[in-house]
């Protein structure tokens, strides 16, 4: 079975022929400069991985991963806008470097290239590839406005629940659809797609449960930044949302006092209350969970043992990095 | 065959039926209130008009219409971000009434389900109505962009040309492509729809220089309202863009000292200036030269003429109006 790098040098290597013309100049350029700063191309991996576990890699699950991977740019550029990130994958962001408008028009373009690569694919499938594409690209919208909801909210009017609702819809979801669109196109039965699909699900979560953790618990020498970006922000993260949870009430007073002073210099007490209320542990131990849903899934699929492995590895290496 | 009339009662009747969920609240609150601000359906409607030139009316036309007026309502929403519009349809922009985040994403969800109306239709002709659907829709972005760009020219800047690229792009285009995606549905010969495609993209441009026309020309007593609105706010309009042309020197100069002004006063001399250079002329002859390619197009489609009297009828009505 290829491994994870194999078959990102193959998608790198088809994704750098684009379809995209020249003119307007503003709106290409924008959209080249998106592209051209590219990022970690996991899900499009993923959508090829799914595809090679019931047989030889084929051309539409190549065009399958080119629409996920710019309806993946698509979601950032918008968010970026949403949010007002200055800086994306270390460049400024496209709203940034050009401005809002152009932005906007440029997110909206690269999702419409999307549809032109899914419109490439075969008949025989295309229906449920564009259906299962379709629902996780709306999820993403979704839980991109419940994040939106979420943060003008009070921490005790969020529950767990609707947090881990939220990240599985703007996150978890794509990764998911990513691996079963690979698999619709390859041809897996009905069940192992739904496997597929969950283990997706549980390794979106378990990984960004791991990035939270590591954001406040992670080792200097290892990440390479000071913990404590999140708590900065006052970004609602599983930890802060779960740590309000176990507080008792002394603890959420305290913590409702440190989420509204400005500064920095909260980290440490922050993270000291985090170590308090052992949310660090709890963190591992959900993360663990999430994992043990994910390898079960994956467990569960009608495929060789053998094919499944390149899977197994990726999900070991996301979730037990340091950094 | 049926009438615009008849058509549009049968579009809004299946239309009000919608797929959307209810939550996330804050998005599918705007999403119907959009929604709900109806439009004049026109082009939903000229897809159904071009589904029966060949036969009767197909399910799948339907799905292709709502395709389209979910497109058109996606555009709208995101070029009144773009263009900072607070009013449409005499509402709240959604940027206005919700924010601009939640317009943002309102927007993309709504694209979002057009493909999904899009994935409802069958194999047979769905690439080419995909493909012509994303043509346009790609087209109206294009056309939004170089709106922006020459927003920023200096009047000098801007040939004719350029600018009837521009509104054909933005506006036009989908006109056409929402009829030949309805004779594409129906069957008809590709040249058939090629023509269809032309004779709604020559509309669109003539019913644009109408507009133009009347905002400045047009009687009080049938519009409705004083003329000028454009040149209150110094829009790149086909009769400013070709009154520089026609300019002398001097009258170029004025115009351009006219532009300057920050107030609604001008609108008397913009108007003398416009009538000087016989600009309201020739826009009448621009009208009549685009009304002419289009009726061409549709007498050269081999369809039956008493077929085609309905898209005569619109075609007349359209371009005749004087409010």
């Amino acid at each position: 079975m290829p491994s994870f790098e194999l078959l990102l040098a193959e998608f790198e290597n088809q994704f750098k022929d684009r379809l995209f013309p020249s003119t307007p100049a503003n709106l290409y350029n924008a959209i080249a400069y998106v592209l051209d700063n590219r990022g970690k191309r996991i899900r499009p991996v993923l959508c090829l991985m799914g595809n090679v576990l019931t047989g030889p890699l084929q051309l539409d699950a190549f065009q399958a991963a080119n629409a996920i991977e710019l309806y993946h740019n698509f979601a950032l550029v918008h968010d970026d806008v949403i949010d007002r990130t200055p800086l994306r994958r270390g460049k400024p962001a496209v709203h940034i470097r050009y401005n809002t408008p152009t932005a906007i028009l440029t997110g909206d373009t690269i999702l419409l290239y999307a549809y032109e690569y899914l419109n490439r694919i075969q008949g025989r499938y295309k229906h449920k590839v564009m259906q299962t594409f379709n629902e996780a690209a709306r999820a993403v919208c979704e839980g991109q406005q419940m994040d939106l909801d979420m943060e003008t909210l009070p921490l005790q009017s969020i529950a767990y629940q609707d947090y881990l609702q939220m990240i599985t819809l703007k996150t978890a979801v794509l990764v998911a659809a990513s691996l079963q669109i690979g698999a619709i196109i390859g041809g897996a039965f009905t069940d192992d797609q739904e496997h597929l699909y969950a283990f997706g699900k549980y390794l979106g979560t378990a990984f960004q449960v791991q990035d939270d953790y590591l954001d406040a618990f992670g080792d200097f020498r290892k990440t390479g930044k000071q913990p404590g970006d999140d708590i900065i922000t006052n970004k609602k993260t599983f930890l802060l949302v779960k740590a309000y949870e176990l507080c008792n009430n002394a603890q959420k007073s305290l913590l409702q006092e440190l989420l509204a002073l400005p500064i920095a210099d909260k980290i440490p007490a922050v993270l000291q209350l985090y170590k308090d209320c052992k949310v660090g542990d709890w963190a591992l131990k959900e993360k663990d969970r999430l994992q043990h849903l994910a390898l079960q899934h994956l467990e569960s699929m009608s495929v060789p043992a053998v094919n499944k492995r390149p899977l197994l590895e990726l999900a070991t290496l996301l979730l037990n990095r340091q950094y």
